[in-house]
């Protein structure tokens, strides 16, 4: 690997690199918490001081002021370019996120999420790997190769959002606004998963989301369980029975017309992904469980990653405290997260989602159906340049193909190529057990090195990308 | 109402009575929660203080490490007695409980908990009616009755509980050890509801409970919904997926063997309970519900009174604050309450829940059943001497023959009267609205007076009753 191009400076600058990671751990950036929105607009200002570092220009936080038809609780995003390729040479946008998800269940972690620890090569801390590493990661190639180099082929443009975590509601609008200043003939995307440390990959496609939260009422107040229960109607069977309604004995989602516009997948894209390793036995282990369930007659790559799925991300209502309160629940909250695939649409399918849930609510029951975030699918061709060049920078660093893979996670990138309209590329280095959204999120370091690497390798074989392409 | 005994104590007393009750019910004795341990064991002494000032001796709190196998957490017992009658008299044991219920959810209360306050002849604190109000109700009896003619017809013991709300888990091992002490003629208990104001009733029956707290572990941690969503087994639709089994199309309980030794009421009894005027709009609205369920084929009183029912009164899993996390939980939790009527045994009843809900659990699920207390249903002959003492002494007072009624409630009444081998009887002066278990409790002031008054009328009138019937 002698022959990259950043060998020299990663290998003089890992001890720099980690401690300024470690650092950016440190700000519990939580956007779900508006508590935390302190810490979002500080990582906000951590960010923009990288992007600085790294010789990128004009670098500027766009706020809450700026953006955002509601005007509520917009998390600050981070912009910075250098454009000192000129005119003739294409234009690469580089996205990530700063923000991070929360972090309960607290008592599973074996650390304290916002007090970075390396073990074993691996950085344990939430947002180590989703999103700040994988962001920090391209910060440092464009700071070394400027730094080695003094330019790049390509003009460089960075946007660092921070609301990532709760389904980009500004973000599209943020795009719209910015469209100009964001132009750009490819993005890349550094927020994904490789197969493992030895099987190189990059993604295809994210999945769609759209996510709601479901507030029932059946009674004015909890109403004793034995003066009255058994008669009255209970706010934690009716929840029950809804998410118990939402999969059919087959494990497919019970919403009609749910899958009416899934795309089936061609034989090119069946053998591409069948060529993905699969060891069931492995996944179980790295997800903590003890089976697999869900859709009949797909296997389980296919449920996460080509078909439509609806999980229930929380439940609560009545008692939960120690010991037992007979009471009958009169309040419950569902929350439902629903990840799509192409064709599906966010408005559709929340539209369907609400017909279905309000012929499970009898009528006398108080419900209030808030949507949160909806993000469309995004799929990018195999076979555009942008991924074959993406491809050549990465088997160049692993010193193999990498395969192609879909993620069944979701994101803005589906609004970002479409009011871009640029071709999406993933470069992302997270690995399977790295725990995203969970306890004991963390980061492979050499994982990171790697893509530094790699970061660095892209940005100088994009500068032969024909612009317009 | 001029010629009862207590007339005149009554309307003398009635400011110190109320300001009395108002201190006792500032001491926040939450017996479900650990932390209010000390609020427990300052109630006791409150408590054991109102027993003395009544003019009871050998005035003692029973504690912790005096009875209870498991030594875990006893609330405080408190008892008195007046055995002045001697031995030809009969002997009247007086029950009640001086715990209360959790107050959560907390904002639906209009005033807080624990800051008594009086509204239009209402008393509303946690407590008031159950069973603080009740309790002083048969105190203040006694103090009357010996401060105006200096002796009672009857010998008297009190026996004020510290742990009903939790399911009087040690009650019985209590009962066994002092059962000596507490030889008893009839049980007097105060901790149930009246029809109306203007339809006094006295209750026959208490039912039984049983209740389990049921924690799942799907897997080792909270998972990303988007990259393992959809083939992991998800703690949340497993909760769902079992509280949604508890009943069948029909409201009845699924439990196999759950209704096999349920006995059905005699013509007599039915006529009864038929009488006692049922208006489902008003019982909605005091619900504050908009319809009602349950078993099918039975009336809405017959579900409450009668028949068994199993409740969810707590489910909680996954995320449950602001906004969105996208995660597969790993872990949830459910609550349940189960209602027994004679001749199902809580040991049974237990066995066959445990047995069903394992049939529901997939293997390599973690699942963990902690059974929380269990009591026996209870109902005494509407044709018992000391019942029919009991509405002679209710009708002189409210000026009506109290109908027979059937609490849905649960009590460690057939405890008592099991070990102690004597009717219980119940003068309870609640009313359905008074928020038992709920935000907002209260205690109708009215009908604490004329408890007061009954409670003084049944003392003298059991003077009369023969001992051994």
């Amino acid at each position: 690997m002698d022959d990259l191009a950043l060998a020299g400076y990663l290998e003089r600058s890992k001890d720099r690199i980690l401690a300024t990671l470690c650092d950016w751990l440190r700000i519990p950036s939580i956007s779900a918490d508006p508590a935390h929105a302190g810490d979002v607009a500080n990582s906000a200002e951590f960010c923009a001081r990288l992007l600085r570092e790294a010789g990128l220009h004009e670098v500027e936080i766009i706020r809450a002021d700026a953006v955002g038809a509601d005007g509520a609780g917009l998390a600050p995003a981070v912009y910075g370019e250098w454009l000192g390729a000129g005119d003739g040479a294409p234009t690469v946008l580089v996205y990530g996120h700063h923000d991070v998800q929360p972090v309960d269940p607290l008592d599973e972690w074996t650390s304290p999420p916002f007090e970075p620890l390396v073990v074993n090569g691996l950085l344990l801390a939430r947002g180590s790997c989703d999103d700040k590493g994988q962001v920090l990661m391209q910060t440092e190639a464009v700071r070394g190769l400027l730094g080695e180099m003094g330019a790049l082929p390509v003009n460089l443009k960075f946007l660092i959002e921070g609301e990532e975590e709760v389904g980009s509601p500004h973000f599209e609008d943020l795009l719209e606004r910015e469209r100009e200043r964001l132009a750009t003939d490819v993005i890349v995307v550094s927020d994904t998963t490789m197969v493992a440390p030895d099987i190189p990959s990059t993604t295809l496609s994210m999945r769609g989301l759209v996510c709601f939260d479901v507030a029932l009422r059946t009674a004015k107040s909890d109403l004793h369980s034995g003066l009255w229960g058994g008669t009255v109607p209970n706010a934690a069977l009716l929840a029950a029975r809804i998410a118990a309604s939402l999969h059919d004995g087959l494990g497919r989602v019970t919403v009609p017309g749910f899958y009416d516009r899934v795309r089936e997948l061609s034989d090119e894209e069946t053998r591409s992904l069948g060529s993905v390793p699969f060891d069931e036995a492995e996944f179980c282990s790295q997800a903590g469980v003890a089976y697999l369930e869900g859709e009949a007659g797909r296997t389980p790559y296919e449920r996460t990653g080509t078909r439509p799925t609806a999980e229930v991300t929380g439940l609560h209502a009545g008692y939960g405290g120690p010991g037992m309160k007979t009471i009958v629940p009169a309040t419950a909250n569902i929350k439902v997260a629903i990840r799509l695939v192409p064709d599906q649409s966010p408005e559709e399918i929340a539209a369907l989602f609400r017909t279905w849930l309000a012929a499970h609510i009898p009528e006398g029951v108080e419900v209030t159906v808030t949507p949160l975030g909806g993000v469309a699918p995004l799929l990018t061709p195999l076979d555009h340049p942008a991924v074959q060049t993406l491809c050549g920078a990465i088997e160049r660093v692993w010193d193999k193909k990498p395969l192609f893979t879909r993620s069944g996670g979701s994101g803005p990138e589906e609004a970002l190529g479409r009011v871009l309209g640029a071709p999406v590329t993933f470069l992302g280095v997270g690995l399977p057990g790295d725990n995203f959204h969970a306890p004991n999120e963390r980061l492979e370091l050499d994982q990171l090195w790697r893509g530094i690497l790699a970061a660095g390798e892209l940005l100088l074989d994009l500068g032969t990308l024909k612009v317009g392409q």
